[in-house]
């Protein structure tokens, strides 16, 4: 075990196992490749070599602390190599960045305040992560544009909102940027928010990420969406992000957080095959050259449902390749296989949460695949139980086989524990008909007889086999240029915005006014809706079953609304007063 | 559609469908069974007898309502007959006992105020659910001694506090005895509830359920188990609950929630085979008898996990088999089978969740099949988040083929959503490494990125691979006579309780102190404990490839002394000032 410094290109003695294992980044993949590797083998020398000043820190912790809810940095700071070291005997070297490798001799070339040295290895395991991808924006080297990915940059930017910062933009809405918008509101600023997709959170379904929108709007937040940063204009006392819709953002403090791309110029120059940038590895992790693994955000890796290849950001799979790359290295022949990331992902955004696992639509289409939607908003439990709250569910099934695909959920409460129900499923190849049968835990305070799982599996179930047929938000202009609009919500709520030419028939008259909804559908198409789906659904049963042409508004009025956004407010027409 | 009252042996038309089908019993799994079967016929005549005064009443919620915090009991009224009708087209009959079965008449016997009627059916559907069961308790015909099982009984418990009850005895500490039992002490009531199992919640392992023991004594409830109650004697001022012990129990109030068993009699004594009491049913819900189906907690299911034959009184299970047993009517030959019930119940205790999944010790004991248990005490989310807490959580797995078979967990947060998973990882066959695979949603503050059901699988699949090797404190006695305990967490928390004799030895000082470790043990088995596990899995590691015959203690000394109890006190033994 080396517990001093290593002379340049010193060599472990030849044996059996690796004699040394080198390590590439000392965070999530790194830092657990590592552990697992002493946990396995007291006699390996175990290097880390870390580019920052600090390892295994919590990166996602970071808006918090920047936001004030951690307010102890020491905190974020989750071992340091001295702990390391006393626990694990591990040999971690922080300041050491490793420029160079040389896979015929094995070595890497790491660079130092000191100087240049070069450290010998037996295994060698990358896991470089990710870099803040910098689009090509006039202005972005101004010195107030900042990321948020490190420690340091987390000080740096409490620092700034201690020197005064007023007025902050954030480039970029995904995961981070939601974040750090909402850390940066939580101290007091003016915070805008700027993204190129049409909603915050682009990989969430748009009838979703608009509640998102509402909360960040409700945090303080201008939400600038559908268009792009143009430049940033930087001047003595402020600089000024101009988007292509001709807006000038005033900004003390630009965080960019347009998404990420894989750190490995380095490895890939050296040899090690890539794919976009991303390091390819096989089921053990182990790259196009032999000796030399890779894991984390730098790798490319499946979506088990789609198929296609991407590298995932996300801590999870970067761990759990960790741990896996060690028993490759340390017991060959025996390791389970890396599994293939299903991305599953979660955000708090003030109040809400909003997390996804699976597949969305977007990525659905691109592969081909044929599926069907379903939206429903129970509570998250009895509804008789105080504190009762809708979660706002959709989930993608395939439409041949009925598997669970993908799903995504925003609410105040609940979402976390469906989401990793529903990642479960999916790992297990579940279908609608699993869903029903799933056993979970219910008393009032936790859920419903019927858990919103079971209920999306119910309803998924029915539409899979004709037992309901649908309708979506998106076919709105179909359905009021070509169909009757059956409301079967209660007056009361009718009167409070309906679509134009809508007919209002109560869910409960529908069996006795069944001569008058035929008689004013004249031969069109029935479309019906209510303001969640449930009893339109029943609805639909009525009719179809009378022989009319009926199809159900998937997610009721609630989705129409979310998914219409702005629109809504045009479409959704209130009569006047009685 | 019947509007009105059938008269006596009435005869519905014959047909292609069942043109009559009558439900019996009309809360959980019967409703489900008439709803359903609603949305597929719009012509079939759906009748529920029910004997009492309501229907679909949210059972689950009655503790709540007598402990104040549902103040409406309309809010446990989730339908009426009326709606019914109004939605669904069913004619709920109240008030209507079914006490008599011909089936080749296909009639059931009705008894109401007015009298007694014969209703003809189709399709009978069986929901009588199950009723209290009654020790031979001498003294339980106490008009004190009350149950908790429909909105009357909630009703008379809240007018028996409102009128002054002081002293309160719940004979029972499973679920709904501790519901009760909490609900009348957040009255204001002196609370002691007996139990025959050596702790409350007898489903649960004991290192677990004395977790809940301490949080019911914390609420000021009086716990007495490990002990039967004798009888109850009837005076005029008050009662008293005599124990085996001889203790003595004042008594206003006596709620009997020692268990239920099937309401079947009537049932049975027409024919209809049942297995200790519980209707057999094959897996479309159908008896013994051609057109009679049966669901819910009158019916017997098979243990997916150990194959043991019972009846699973709990609503979900109920919900799902009445609805596909109103498929298999209407949709004969079509409809998927009922699943057998894993078993999944949660209940709230003060301050504490509990919940459970799957397999116990006892079942797969009494099952005879091979299993591994771990126990571990991870955060529910980042520890450097605010608002982290333990989530205590065991699992069973299966030791042959890493399955897992039962997983419980008692904690202030996050229990549900890992019992949740877990259920669903039990349905769906997955092992100890499909758990460490799962991708489960990771942000601080709701979970780690490695989560506590990743956490639970790593370990286990070590301990199932030979990785790690556990003791367990059940085995302390014959650690403390046969083998060296060495305690690896700090001096500052060894002094604060340790078995007797152990060698100090803190983790980070292990490979230097090994040969201390040797000499200590001469020649005798080393134990190795820390507070949760985590650090005694490292040194095992670093003992057994020094060659040391060692184990380490599963859940560290937290189970410890939650498995010890009163016994704890004795053994850990804390060093005077230093």
């Amino acid at each position: 075990m080396a517990t001093t410094e290593n002379p340049p290109s010193d060599r472990p003695a030849a044996g059996t196992g690796p004699k040394r294992i080198v390590v590439v980044g000392g965070v999530a993949g790194g830092m657990s490749a590592a552990a697992r590797a002493r946990r396995l083998d007291e006699t390996a020398e175990i290097v880390v070599l870390e580019r920052g000043e600090h390892v295994s820190y919590a990166n996602c912790g970071l808006p918090y602390y920047v936001g004030g809810e951690i307010t102890d940095p020491a905190a974020l700071l989750v071992q340091t190599p001295e702990s390391l070291r006393a626990a694990l005997a591990l040999d971690v070297r922080t300041g050491h960045d490793v420029v160079g490798l040389d896979p015929r001799a094995r070595t890497v070339t790491v660079r130092r305040t000191a100087g240049t040295e070069q450290v010998a290895y037996d295994a060698l395991v990358l896991a470089p992560g990710a870099q803040a991808s910098r689009p090509p924006l006039p202005g972005l080297d101004s010195p107030r544009v900042r990321t948020l990915r490190t420690v340091p940059d987390a000080l740096e930017l409490r620092g700034a909102v201690r020197d005064g910062a007023r007025h902050a933009v954030v480039l970029g809405a995904g995961f981070i940027g939601v974040e750090a918008a909402e850390a940066l509101a939580q101290q007091g600023l003016e915070v805008a928010v700027v993204e190129l997709a049409p909603h915050p959170l682009p990989p969430f379904e748009d009838e979703l990420a608009q509640l998102v929108a509402d909360e960040l709007r409700r945090l303080g937040v201008a939400v600038h969406t559908g268009v792009a940063a143009e430049s940033v204009v930087h001047e003595a006392e402020r600089d000024t992000v101009v988007l292509a819709d001709g807006t000038r953002l005033a900004a003390d403090l630009v965080v960019l957080a347009t998404g990420v791309r894989p750190d490995t110029s380095v490895f890939e120059a050296a040899g090690v095959a890539c794919e976009r940038g991303a390091v390819v590895v096989d089921a053990h992790g182990r790259t196009s050259v032999p000796g030399v693994w890779a894991v984390g955000d730098a790798t490319v890796s499946t979506d088990p449902v789609t198929g296609a290849r991407r590298p995932v950001a996300l801590a999870g799979p970067a761990n759990r390749a960790g741990r896996l790359v060690a028993d490759d290295i340390l017991r060959p022949g025996t390791a389970r296989p890396i599994p293939d990331p299903v991305g599953t992902a979660i955000v708090r955004v003030g109040s809400l949460t909003a997390a996804l696992t699976g597949a969305n639509r977007a990525a659905l289409e691109t592969a081909g695949i044929a599926y069907r939607t379903v939206h429903l908003h129970p509570n998250q439990h009895a509804g008789y139980f105080p504190g009762a709250g809708q979660v706002h569910l959709l989930l993608h099934l395939g439409a041949d086989d009925g598997r669970l695909l993908g799903a995504q959920a925003v609410g105040a409460d609940g979402v976390d524990k469906r989401i990793d129900v529903l990642a479960t499923a999916i790992r297990a190849g579940m279908t609608a008909g699993d869903l029903i049968d799933l056993d979970l835990a219910y008393s009032p305070p936790y859920g419903q007889a019927k858990d919103p799982v079971n209920l999306a599996g119910m309803l998924a179930q029915n539409v899979l086999d004709g037992t309901l047929r649908l309708w979506y938000a998106q076919d709105v202009d179909a359905v009021l240029s070509g169909a009757l609009v059956l409301d079967v919500r209660s007056k009361a709520e009718f009167v409070t915005g309906h679509l134009p030419g809508a007919l209002n028939v109560p869910h409960t008259e529908l069996r006795e006014r069944l001569a008058e909804v035929r008689a004013e559908a004249a031969g069109r198409p029935v479309r019906v809706l209510c303001a969640s789906g449930v009893r339109s659904a029943i609805a639909h049963r009525v009719l179809t079953q009378s022989g009319l042409d009926s199809a159900s508004l998937s997610g009721g009025t609630l989705t129409l609304r979310a998914a219409l956004g702005p629109r809504a407010a045009e479409l959704l027409t209130a009569d006047g007063p009685a």
